[in-house]
């Protein structure tokens, strides 16, 4: 199944289910999930049952295309990043394989859905882009989880623009405030079910497009730590609960590893491609002075 | 004035004006106040006006000392973190003063109120304690805010123990995962109104016990970067949201920089004071295995 964030005519977040190129307000059709989805899945709702069950009914279908979206998860509890979890991507970056993941997290203000507009900071013209792949939480996972257990609390996988202001992040050894700018963090539209594709996500092909030029082509195979490890590792150290987000890192094509770099600029567009999961895309505009 | 956040009879966290050694339910007092800082602060109430009203009521008063209390806002939008904002504890590390603040981000499940357990983590013996200045931003802050208009968006202040796992936190240069293991930021137990201290809480002493034995001694005024400096500097990059979150750096004196190293252990108590802010507790107990 897949699912998606959009905007009501009211302004409202709301769950959609994915019906082809059609989109069911899951709430309106089955009142019992919450309108939002990491509400559903602390709810601990059952979204397959109630998905089936919109599907086979005659519920409203709004076109996917004339939607505004939002981010997939609105409001994550945490959205924990990986830096560096690409082989290609930790050597053009001039670095070894890292001995453990390199985290940080993204506060909300720094996301946005689907279509809406990255913003290049009035502060700053290094403005990169990181096609990622994003998978969120559906259910607690228990304090050092095995990696054998950890993909049964994976809910599903989506698309994500880890959009990097090169020198903020760059400023002092933290990344955190290069990762934070406002509408820096494209998010969506789609996600799939963890059921429809392969354990961990494994074997898609990801791809950033700048302009429709191919900047970065890579496998998820190609990820340092599984989506398994990852969640392993991450639950020695804290809770992962419903709704929480983790954004698997980059492979390598970004601009600043170019010569020369390549920054986005206003009235660019950028576009993030997983093969079986969706296309993301984010035109770029100049924040306004 | 004085705000708490305790957890009521039915396990509901709640909003609550300190009266001396007593606290009031000020969403009982106030029906108009949601019963959560973030949400009262997002919804734009006029807190001095309903605390004002419900002190002068008959609203029924709760022993402080009685009371089970959350993390001061149970989950901000973000809690931005820096490192390295006193002179001496960046030279105690090694470091002469940073150029730009290293900010880092702490997850809600990292927060934990005063009296509940510093959690010791079953991965790491090297568990350390930070006593830091925190505030909560009461409104909205523009973009690009100057240092004057700075404090006009802070709420107050309160104490926080940014208790790190200092092996986790160095395994890379990302400090993230060793800020944010479950049950390691002590936050509250009460909030001053700005109003109460003088501008960016400046003149206070800072102080942390551990068993009693004072490990850190310091001023407020002693921070590199003050917190109008840092609330303009962040503006530059994203927007600080009502309940967001600022935690301002700790003091020299930290467990990992003596000779030897002390660590905390089970059974231990760590207290941050702040002069005319407050006490918070906690005691140290190990994860179970």
């Amino acid at each position: 199944m897949k699912f998606t964030t959009f905007v009501s005519a009211e302004g409202r977040n709301r769950l959609g289910l994915v019906d082809g190129d059609r989109v069911i307000d899951l709430n309106a059709a089955q009142p019992q999930v919450p309108a939002d989805l990491r509400a559903a899945l602390e709810a601990g709702v059952d979204l397959a049952a109630a998905a089936t069950a919109a599907l086979a009914s005659d519920a409203p279908r709004l076109l996917l295309a004339s939607l505004t979206l939002a981010p997939l998860v609105p409001e994550p509890g945490k959205t924990i990043c990986l830096g560096l979890n690409y082989y290609d991507h930790a050597k053009e970056g001039g670095r070894e394989k890292p001995e453990y993941p390199w985290f940080f997290f993204r506060g909300k203000s720094s996301l946005i859905g689907h279509g809406a507009a990255g913003q290049l900071p009035r502060v700053s013209e290094k403005f990169d882009y990181e096609a990622e792949l994003a998978l969120v939480i559906g259910a607690k996972v228990p304090r050092h989880a095995s990696q054998a257990d950890a993909l049964n609390y994976v809910f599903g996988y989506t698309c994500f623009n880890d959009m990097s202001v090169r020198d903020y992040q760059k400023r002092t050894p933290q990344w955190t405030i290069g990762k934070n700018f406002d509408a820096t963090g494209g998010f969506g539209p789609v996600l799939v079910t963890a059921d429809e594709l392969a354990p961990g996500a494994t074997g898609l092909r990801i791809q950033s497009r700048l302009n429709g030029r191919v900047m970065q082509d890579a496998s998820t195979t190609d990820m340092i730590w599984s989506v398994a490890e990852t969640i392993a590792l991450l639950s020695d150290c804290l809770t992962l609960e419903p709704g929480d987000v983790i954004v698997m890192g980059t492979p390598a094509g970004v601009g600043q590893a170019r010569t020369p770099p390549v920054w986005m600029k206003d009235g660019d567009v950028i576009e993030i491609e997983i093969e079986r999961i969706g296309l993301l895309s984010n035109p770029i505009r100049r924040e306004e002075a």
